[in-house]
Parts: C-alpha cells; sequence; structure tokens
C-alpha cells in the first residue's frame, strides 16, 4: 500500500497525482473496513479524502494551519499526520478521539465539536500572526451545512474586512446531518449549477475571493485550486463539491443515514447489533404526529436534527408548514419558536443539551423575557448521552434552571414526559422545556399527573422518615433503587421524591420535611455546581437539616462511560449507604 | 402642532405628505427637547422619525407587525402609537419604557434589547400566521449595525428560504453605537454609493428581493418604496439610508458620543451634571495602553462596545492591529479570541454582562475545553449597571462560575483590579474572566496580590469571630460596612473576607471557619441561585455551620433603583443585624 509509507504530510509531495489518487482509495477501504468495526461519522469522512490529501499536499501543516470546523471530518487528516495506526487496527474501541485534539498531535490546533467556529477561530489565528509579523497560511475548512450557523457568517464577516490571508474551505457536499436548509444552500445550489458563475455571489459580497471547484473528490483540481490561494494576502473562499459519503454504495444512497454510522456489515450495510426496542425518541414522534393533525397550529422547529424527535424526510414533507428545520442554528430556533408563540402558534423546539449552549441569551431575551409559551425538548442531557468532551449534556440544568421565567421540566418516565409535554403545549403562559430521559425507557402504571401549572409542586413517590431521596428526572429509577437498599440495610424507609420541576424548589415540602427527617440526598443527572440539588441545599442553610448533592463533576470529561462517571462521582449504592451510616 | 391630532397610526393617513414632513419636523422637536430633559437614545431615534411615520402611513399596525430590533429606535413608534404623552410632557422620569414593550401597547410585540433578534422573531410571526392562514404583513427594522450579528444572519438564512411575506427594512445610517465593521459594513457602502446596484448583492444572495431608498430622511419616498412592497407573496429587504442624530447639529457631527445621552442642555450640546472623577473606564484604559505599547502581542476585541475600556476613536486608529472592533458579534469576539490565544497572542475581550449572555458557548467549547488564555473582561455585571430589564447584569456568575476550566475573579477596589487583569495577561494557563466592579471607584492603600495562580483562595481581611462576612466583588464595601455595624451593635468583630474567585471555594478556609464562627453570610452581585454563595452553602450542607446567601433575585426587574432592590432582597444593615440577632 503506498498508505505504508505516508507518515506525514511531507510524504506526499514525492507522490503522483495517480498515485494520490491511489493513496485516497486506499484510506477510503481502510476508512469503511475500520468504521464497519467501531462506527463513526461515515459519510463526512468518506467525502473528504481528496480534499484532506490535496490540503496537506499543498500546505506546510502544523506551520500553515488548517482548523476543521466541528472536526468531524478529520479522520483523513489524522491518518496524514501520523495517526493513521489508530484506524488500521480491528479493535473495536477508538484509540484516537472522533475530533481534532491538540493532545494527539501537533497539526490539530482546537478540540472542536461544535459547528460553524472554525471561522472566527481562523480569524483569531491570523491575528495573532499579524501582530507578530508571521506569514504562514490559515486555513479554515467547513461544510455547506455549518454555513447556516451564525457564527459562521460572523467569522466571514470580520474576515472578509481583515484584508489578509485566510483561506476558508466550503466544503459543499449539499449535506448538512439532514438535507440542509436556509437561503445559502439555494445559493450554493446555483453556484453548483453555474460553476461559479451565479450572481450575487454571497462569499465576495463579504469581500472574500471566490474559487469554485467542480470536483472535490479529485486530487488534481484540488491542489491547482490550493496552490493557487496559497499565500494570499487577502480572504478567499474555495467552493468545492464534494460527495457525502463517497465510495460506498449505501453511504452514496442514504446520506442522512449515513452521517454517522454505528458499526455494520459491509457486504449489506446492515447495522450490528445495537439497540432495540421502545425509546423516547420514538415515543414522542407518535404522540406529536397525532397532535399536529388535530391541531394545526402546533409548529416543531428543529436546528438540523429532527432525528431528535424521530421525524424522518417522509415524516418531515407531510407536515409542511407545521415543521421547519432551520439548518444548524440553534439561537434563531428559540427565537423564532418567540415569534411564532407570540402570533398564536405553538411552536416546539427540539434539539440537543449540548447544542441549547448556543441559545441562553435566547432562552432568557426572547422566550422568557416575554414570556412566550414556547416548548423546548431536551434530548441527552445525560451522563448516558454523548461522552465526547465536545458534546457532554451535564450543564444545562446548572445554565437553564437559573433563568428567570423558565419552567424546566424532568420527568422520570414515558407517561409523565408525554403528559409534561401535552400541558407544556396546551398552556400559554410559560416557556417550558423539558429534558427528556436519557435512560431505557420506562413506564409506570401509577396515574400521572396531567396539570403542571403550580409551579414547583414535587410529586412524594413514598413518604418514609429520616431519610429524603430527592431523586432528578432520569436518576429517579437509581433513586427507587437506593431506596430500596436503604430499607434492606437499615431497616427504615426514606423518603422519595420525584421533584418534576428543576427551576424551583417546593418549599412547602420542604419545609414539612423538617419535622421528621435529618437528612436529604438529592440525586441529578447534571453537574453538581449551579445546579438543582443546591437549591435545596440553600433552602436549608439556616436550619439543621445536612443536605448532601450527587450528581456530576464540573469538568469536561472526555470519554468516560456511565460507570466510571458514577465511580469517580460516588453515585453508587455502597457510597449512599455510607452517607447514611454516618448519621444513624 | 399636527401631532396634536395624531393621536393613532390612522390619523397619519390623513395627511398630505408635506403635513407629513412637518409633523417629523415637530416630532424631531419634541425629542430633541424631551431628550436634553431627560437623557435617551438620541441618535438612532432622530435617524429614524420619516421612516417610523411611513412605515405607520403604509403599512396597518397592530394587524400588520413591526419588530424594532434592539427598540431602542422606537421612540417616534411610540409617539405615533398612542403614547405622546410621555414625550411631551417634561417630567425626568421616563414614564414608558426606552425599548418596545407589549405592556404599554397593542403596537409592541416583544421586550428587546439585544441587538439581532426582529429578523427571527418576524419570521416565527410570520410563520404563525401562514399556518393560521392569515395574511397580515410581517415587518422587521433593523439597523444596519445589527446586521453583524450572527443571529441577524440567520434569521436572513431562514426568512430567505420561507418564500413568504416578510418585509425586513435595513436602516442605513452607517454607524453601530460607534463606527460599524465587518464586511457587511464596506457592504452596504458599495450599494450606497452605487444607488443599490452593485454587484453580488448580499440580500439577494440570501433569496430576497431587494429595493433601495436613497433619502431615508424623506417621507414621499419612504412611503413610495413601503407601498410597493406591502403585501408581498415573498421575502424583501427595503435598504433605506438615514442620517443618526438628523436635525440636531452636534448629534450630527459626533454620531457615536450621541448614540446614547444623558440630560444635556440644547444650546450648547453640553451634558448636564451626572457622574464626573475617576471611573473604572478610564482606570483602565490608561493601564491596557501602557501594556499594549510595551507587548505588541496584547490585542483587545470587542464586540462594538469600545468605551467599555474607554477606547475612543483617536486610540482604536493608533492600536492598529491590537484592536479589532468586529462588530455586533459577542461570539465571534469570544472565539476569536481563542484562536488569537492559541497563536500566541494575549487577547483580551470586552463587553457588558448583558451581552456575554450571547457566549455561553463559545467560553464553554472554544475557550474552556481548549483552556485558551484569554481574558474577558465584564462590565456592567451588577445591580449598578442598566436597569432595563433586558439589560441587566445580575446573571453573569450564575452562568459563568459553573463552567469547568474558567477562572471568574471578582476584584473589589482599583488595585485588586489591575493586578488580576496584569496577571490574567501574562498568565497562559488558564481562560480568565474579571468582573469589573460596577460602584464608585475604590481605592486601596494594603497591597494587593500579583499572582493569582493558586485558585479559590480567598483573602481573609479581617479575621474575627461566630459570624464570618463573605464579600464578593463591589459588594466588598457593603460588607465591610456591615462588619462594623455588627462589632458595634453586638460587641464581636466578625471575620470579613474576599474571596476574590467565583469559579470555585476556598476549601481550607471554609474548613478552618468550622471551628469559631457559627454563620456564614455570603453577599454577591447577581442572583442568589447558581450564585457563588450557594456554593458555599452546599460546602457546608452535612456540618452544623448556617449560612445565609444575600443577593439578588431571580428576576427579570425593569426599572427598579438599586435601592429598590436591596430592600426587596435584604441587603440593608437592618437586615443584616436582624439575622445576627437570630443566633446571638
Amino acid at each position: 500500500m503506498i498508505l505504508d509509507n505516508v507518515n506525514s504530510p511531507k510524504d506526499l509531495r514525492n507522490l503522483s497525482f495517480q498515485q494520490l489518487e491511489t493513496l485516497a482509495a486506499e484510506i477510503r477501504q481502510v476508512l469503511i473496513h475500520k468504521m464497519s468495526i467501531s462506527g463513526g461519522h461515515f459519510g463526512p469522512n468518506l467525502g473528504v479524502v481528496e480534499a484532506t490529501i490535496a490540503l496537506h499536499y499543498v500546505f506546510n501543516s502544523p506551520v500553515d494551519k488548517i482548523v476543521f470546523d466541528v472536526s468531524h471530518q478529520s479522520y483523513v487528516h489524522k491518518i496524514l499526520t501520523g495517526r493513521k495506526a489508530a484506524y488500521l487496527n480491528d479493535d473495536v474501541k477508538w484509540s484516537v478521539t472522533g475530533y481534532t485534539n491538540p493532545g494527539e498531535s501537533a497539526h490539530d490546533f482546537f478540540s472542536l465539536g461544535h459547528t460553524s467556529s472554525s471561522i472566527s477561530l481562523a480569524c483569531g489565528l491570523a491575528r495573532a500572526r499579524d501582530i507578530k509579523g508571521d506569514k504562514e497560511n490559515i486555513i479554515a475548512f467547513i461544510g455547506d451545512g455549518s454555513l447556516s450557523g451564525g457564527l459562521a457568517f460572523e467569522g466571514l464577516n470580520v474576515g472578509g474586512e481583515m484584508g489578509t490571508n485566510l483561506i476558508v474551505v466550503v466544503n459543499d457536499n449539499n449535506m448538512a446531518i439532514a438535507e440542509p436548509h436556509g437561503a445559502t444552500t439555494l445559493h450554493l445550489t446555483k453556484l453548483r449549477e453555474t460553476k461559479g458563475k451565479a450572481e450575487d455571489n454571497y462569499f465576495r459580497s463579504l469581500g472574500f475571493e471566490y474559487v469554485f471547484v467542480e470536483n472535490g473528490n479529485k486530487v488534481g483540481p484540488l491542489i491547482e485550486a490550493f496552490t493557487k490561494v496559497k499565500d494570499s494576502d487577502h480572504p478567499v473562499v474555495v467552493h468545492i463539491c464534494t460527495q457525502k459519503g463517497k465510495g460506498y454504495r449505501f453511504a452514496e444512497e442514504n446520506r442522512e443515514g449515513w452521517h454517522f454510522h454505528a458499526p455494520f456489515d459491509i457486504e449489506t450495510g446492515q447495522k450490528k447489533g445495537g439497540f432495540v426496542g421502545e425509546n423516547y425518541g420514538f415515543t414522542v414522534k407518535d404522540f406529536l404526529l397525532k397532535k399536529m393533525e388535530k391541531d394545526p397550529s402546533i409548529c416543531v422547529i428543529t436546528p438540523a436534527v429532527p432525528m431528535t424527535c424521530g421525524f424522518n424526510a417522509e415524516i418531515r414533507k407531510k407536515l409542511g408548514k407545521q415543521f421547519i428545520d432551520v439548518g444548524i442554528a440553534e439561537e434563531h430556533a428559540v427565537t423564532m419558536a418567540a415569534g411564532v408563540a407570540k402570533n398564536g402558534g405553538k411552536p416546539i423546539v427540539v434539539s440537543l443539551s449540548t447544542f441549547y449552549q448556543r441559545t441562553y441569551d435566547q432562552i432568557a431575551q426572547d422566550l422568557c423575557i416575554n414570556k412566550c409559551a414556547a416548548t423546548l425538548l431536551v434530548r441527552n442531557g445525560s451522563v448516558w448521552g454523548d461522552r465526547d468532551e465536545t458534546h457532554l449534556g451535564f450543564f444545562d440544568i446548572a445554565m437553564m434552571s437559573n433563568i428567570p421565567n423558565l419552567v424546566y421540566l424532568a420527568p422520570t418516565n414515558c407517561e409523565e414526559y408525554l403528559a409534561m409535554l401535552d400541558w407544556s403545549i396546551e398552556q400559554d403562559e410559560h416557556p417550558v422545556a423539558i429534558r427528556i430521559p436519557c435512560n431505557k425507557l420506562v413506564h409506570t402504571d401509577m396515574p400521572v399527573d396531567n396539570d403542571y401549572s403550580i409551579l414547583n409542586k414535587s410529586l412524594v413517590v413514598q413518604k418514609g422518615e429520616k431519610v429524603a431521596l430527592v431523586a432528578l428526572g432520569d436518576f429517579f429509577q437509581m433513586g427507587e433503587k437506593f431506596a430500596k437498599a436503604i430499607e434492606e440495610e437499615f431497616g427504615f424507609k426514606p423518603t422519595l421524591v420525584n421533584p418534576r420541576y428543576m427551576t424551583g424548589v417546593d418549599t412547602e415540602l420542604l419545609e414539612s420535611l423538617k419535622s421528621d427527617h435529618q437528612l436529604i440526598i438529592t440525586m441529578e443527572d447534571g453537574i453538581v455546581e449551579g445546579g438543582y440539588g443546591q437549591k435545596i441545599t440553600a433552602f436549608y442553610g439556616e436550619c439543621n437539616m445536612k443536605v448532601v448533592n450527587l450528581g456530576l463533576m464540573k469538568e469536561f470529561t472526555n470519554g468516560l462511560t456511565p460507570t466510571e462517571i458514577f465511580e469517580a462521582c460516588g453515585i453508587t449504592s455502597d457510597n449512599m449507604l455510607s452517607i447514611i451510616n454516618k448519621y444513624n
């Protein structure tokens, strides 16, 4: 294999264009094989094999600095920069992270995972270069799907005025995770159709020189274009057209399904193993579709993650104006929801905990000051969600529960989740967020409340004595388990509380616990600091009640499993019992 | 006066164009007179008198819905929609708010104050209209300075694809608060110079029809343009050129100085009364200029608020590449700082507490995961900052102090502020934010530490007994006062602590206080929930120490004075003494 002799970018420069094409084919096979074992961002990486080779052929990394947007498409970059061993083995577990990682290589500049930041980061690298009087090339490599994010525009807007070397490679595969959305998408299509000649060029309007490369899966034209813009003294966009999932039939045919893929059988494209059965995504899909059919004023808004509520392409089409994918534009999604609510619609925003981090200000200003009755569904806010340091769902409780006027709900099972959602859609007084449980789907036989308009009212599931477990959201089942363990070990029944609301405490209940309880243990699936449990601790600040807050550590953990985190945070039966032991 | 007979928009439609021009002149005089007494957003409102008249002449508000971006330019709108009495009186105190306010009028749809949200809100109004099958016009009125914000782009990007009635009026006065920045600014200049005919039209690239109005301070052409686009079945941008501060010589000549203006003498343009003397803004300006001269790797980045650190036009020019105003683009400012730091520069971002709300994700992802040594200066994070519900600086501690890897510092006086800033600039391990005190500038005779690398180490300013006051940042002087009051009233010296760090607690100190203290009172200039004091309460959750957290309420207060807030939150000597009394 040619790849055998490629250990760093400089090795590429000894190869002919023909050899580089062969290398691309080899890398593609390596990627397909490795991802069939370990899973990964399949489509994005298969699409950029040639572009990555060409970048490293032309530019002198790491002196020249390439910033990959999101960096989920950096596998080829890792292969070419000394980390190919991680892709050539058959280990199920990855030995490199799925994103660029400065800890792994001097060729990686940032730990990245959220979209649309690469151009702004590149602007910063470029400005530092200029004040130091250095001369290297700064390159941002960004997908068309990421251009819809406001931060990408802000980067272009500033970069376009800086008047210095800044090369933005727009990797246009005409896809986000799902199909792309927004006017820039239509504009890129026009540019593709006219081979870059369409009028009213977006990039030129923002001060960039514009270069079009029709075949972005061919090494030659890419090398030619990159060579032309290398050492430019002004900002340039190189618009390259690539095919997502190129070289693997199933991925070419179903680009959304193969954006990220679990381990699979190469012959059939069938997923191997993995989760089967009910999940909260499917449940809410059926529920929502029924509601939306009856009530045309309900409108689902998503920033490019429609599958969060199970809305596949067919459903999306059928829903017409009641569904809108705004592209990767979380801020807009939340602010638009405020507008829909204000004009009599019933908006539901659907996204992930980690991406709601983009919307703190929009939640506070547009929704909460204006008390717009919108619903935010928050998925993967959990230790059972993503494990990458850039995609952790540990922080949303601390971030959102301290915003005035917001009602942030934590359902503990399927029936409660749908009842809360139903209430939220129908009420018109509060902005409401709902944290979708992330543990295995749980059903309850108990009746659940339909009305959540009396805010902050906890549910006492088991009335006991001495110790109260306040177990929030998807930690509730763990609370049940701990309660049982306490009874078995110590012979008394502790109180078990489902707090339901994260944005305030049930002062009446907490007051009443003073009479026959000495210890409260709060449990939450998020960081302790600034979280829900500390509100309870603060409530008891002036009295004799002892309070222990269990939850996650304030830390960007990377790749830790839930079990590892539980051990580190003392969220275990053993620790629970030893806490009780101190007081018994 | 013609204005006497104008009580609602429909009254405009009985007037001739000539009478409308006279009305504009009358309104301008009313505004100048009223703002000379009460202060206000002077330049923005004087610039949009004719445009507002024309909008209300053509469109049928409130059926047709106008969303004013930021809405600091909505005074004329308020005059025309039944609220002129608030502008015709000589009361110093305003009887209407400075922004649109649904509580005041059915013509106002949102309480707004942060920029760039109007188009997204309009998209929401439009989508709700369309699913309901209604037909009204939806208008977003946005300044050129606000176009640099990513949210404005996201709104255009979605709106441009929606293919429905959506009218965006771009009010181009070629200014933000200071001069505008970003490539869109250069583009708008080209459009002005070519009377709208320049190539590569930004708005058209995003799917909007584009209409140019050269004289946006003349009623006739505006009415003509708005009439033309009324009831459009597709998205349209109307680009109108106006003069900020039009009709008042001093404001026309110094547009930055008159963006907002305190009460003034109409004849001379001189400010009446107001604050004189040292302030933290000037102090940091001199300090920074000296540092930046010696060290060319220091780079100040601001999202359109350079005066936050006292950088006037002359200084900005002189600093060259060491200063960059990125336009209203807070997210970019923080992310760009990460890039500068990563390439060996020393970036300092300068903005306001309320605007940092836009950057939660960029602080967490780009700065903190990557441990980029950038400095964020946070101004007006205080009860003494802005009073409007949309500009409160009460929330930054809760928002930022729970982000991993961030070091958030709370200086208590001038010398400590500059020492912390100096340390932050020179160290290369941590992202650091510094909360600029907002009370009257205080000097200290005590030596201050130069090294803050041992994190979370509090400063015990007075070692006492029984009670410890932990007084954060600009509440420290109040802590001193309370400590004295306690000694006088109860005859013992309490301990007084300056915690300095908000992102963690001094566990060693807190442990040691257990031996001879029974009560801790924390005091912070921010909301209690999720804030600093609750970290201390949580520390003592399992022991007998009593803790009271004093701070602001989790609420969007509107227009309350600091004294009113102190009363409401019990941050008074009397309350303090009554708390101690309980334990004495």
